[in-house]
This record gives structure tokens, sequence and C-alpha cells, in this order.
């Protein structure tokens, strides 16, 4: 038992079990399948911009990944005729891109060996309403610019810590969906 | 109180209060500034895999909207070296991304005058983590593809139905965000 601990203790950086990465980076090389995931959710309108999300199980390393499911709203504040039950969808995204930068920077960080002591980030997102709401047909209705600030407390250089965020960018999966047109299909059907 | 009762029961469609989301439109119209929100949340790496967002105040028309904050965590199921402890930021982007399309659906279809009776959603999206991992450079980490499909019932027919679910995919600022590429700038300072 005392190994065990102490083995825990070695490979554990910024709280990433960094041995454990690494083979799942190894045997991701050797079997490139075990790489593909697909995530997916469920949701229910309630009423006006109240809706409900059911987040269960998910596909990955060649198999079906079971958990218990985490339930989550949007809403919609008072300024636009909600009831402010929940943040709004523009909002987790803006949660998805931040956490998602974060933990990409975290785990490189981990396996180059970079201990970090403290990671914060902030990030705003403009967006004009009016194509939202159809007052406009030649708006479109997403971001018009998004603005993330971090500041990182780390046993690294500057640079090093530049590089590290310049890796961040590229792999995060949130980054990249903002900074690429992704291919979607959206189909409805009458019950 | 019976004459405020009654006109409430006029006004809403779908749990949304048509009146008032007629007059904000017409407000944006005439004043487009209205119109400009700027939505911000900030974030604090807690450990490994798993972060904490806190989303507070938001400024729209035109002056700083004070709300009571919400505190949301990210983090990674245990076959992403992760505990497991909330949903991760790939599954929190496709919960609004669906929210997203269903609260411009609802808003719509009530502007309309179309009474839903129900909207329920599912969506998917395939990545490959060889490249949030760093194992292949020449593969971006966002998604594949994003597949989302809504089951509806509503009292209008099926091309009316259509049509709805057509402006919701226009004027969604998250189906936006996914179909476009965002101006996105990331800056990191040392603390």
């Amino acid at each position: 038992m005392a190994g065990q601990t102490k083995k825990a203790m070695d490979t554990t950086v910024n709280g990433v079990d960094v041995d454990r990465l690494k083979s799942t980076v190894q045997a991701m090389e050797a079997v490139p399948e075990l790489a593909k995931f697909t995530f997916r959710v469920t949701n229910r309108w309630m009423k006006g911009g109240l809706n409900r999300t059911t987040i269960g199980s998910f596909r990955g390393a060649g198999a079906e990944n079971h958990r218990d499911a985490f339930v989550i709203d949007n809403a919609e504040p008072s300024l636009v005729v909600g009831e402010d039950e929940a943040p709004n969808p523009v909002e987790y995204l803006l949660h998805a891109l931040v956490g998602c930068l974060t933990t990409t920077f975290v785990y490189h960080a981990a396996m180059q060996g970079v201990r970090l002591r403290a990671v914060e980030s902030q990030v705003e997102g403009r967006l004009d309403m009016r194509s939202f709401l159809g007052v406009r047909e030649d708006l479109h209705g997403g971001f018009e610019a998004v603005h993330v600030r971090f500041r990182v407390k780390a046993d690294c250089s500057e640079d090093e810590l530049a590089l590290l965020m310049d890796v961040a960018r590229r792999r995060s999966p949130l980054a990249n969906f903002v900074l690429r047109a992704v291919p979607t299909s959206v189909v409805c059907e009458a019950m």
C-alpha cells in the first residue's frame, strides 16, 4: 500500500496521472480507433427559454462508457424574456471554451513536467441580438468576436508558458470548434 | 388582479410573453445599440481536468445587468484521466447547441402564434482525441461532425414546422457559432 501511494505521488503532476495519460497516448498511437470518441446529449423543452439536458454515456476507446447522468438547464435572463433559472446557451459556450483551453493546457503542461500553481481565465463574447430575434436578415446570429485572457502561475519561463498556451489553442477541441466551421446537420420531424 | 391575469394568459404563448418579446424587438429596431450584448465568464483551475466557472453580470440593452452568479464545473471522465465530477467541455458545447436551437425555435414559434406541445432533441458530436492529446499534428482537435435531431409536437403543419426549424438554424447564436469561424484571441500572461 505504501508503495502504491508513493508511485501515485511520483507520477501525478498538476493532479494529472501522467503515467496513465502517456499510456493512453501510446494506446491511441498503436490503435487509432481507440481515439474516436462520440459524445451526445438529449434535451427536452420545459417552457419559454427553459430547457433541460441529460448527459449520459459516451462512446470512446472502442466501447460504450456508462456513467451516472448529469442533468443541466439552459435558461434566459429577464432581459431576454426569461426567468434566469440557469445560464443561457451562449454563457455555457464560453464556459466550455475556457474550460477546454484550461484542461488542454494543464494536461500538456503535466506531460512536459511543468508544475502549475494557478490558472485563471476570463472570456467575453459580443453578439448582436437583432439576428436572434429576427430584426435583421443580414446579420448572422453568432458571436462577433471572442476574447480570452489567461493568467498563469507556473514553474517555467514566460517563453515556455507562451509555447504551452499555443499548444492548448491548437489542441483544444473547443478552441478548434470556435476557429473552424463544423459540418452540422439539423433534422426535425413531427411527433 | 383578475384583469392582469387574463392579460398575461392572452399574451403568453409557449411560456413566452409575446407582447414583451415584440416590445423588445421594436426597441432594438429603433435603437440598434440596445441589441449589443456582451456575455462573459471567469474560470479557475482546481486540479487535473477539473475547473470552475463563475457566470455573473452581462452587458445588454445599454446597461450592465447584475444577477446572482451561477457556478458550474468542467471535468473529464476516467477514460480521459479525470474523475468525472461534471460534464466535460465538449458535452457542455452540445448542451448549449441544442438548448440554443430549442429556445430560438420556441421564441419564433411564439411570435408566429404557433403553440408547441413538446420539443425533444438529441445531438452527437464525433471527435478524434489524437489531436487533443498531441498524438497527431495533422488533425484538428474540434468535432469532425455534429448531428442534431429534433422531434416536435406542434399545432402547425409539417411544412410550417420545417420553416420554423430553418429559422431556428439561421437565427440561433450557437448554430451560427458552429457553422462559422469566429475571430478569437487568446492572451496569456504570467502571474
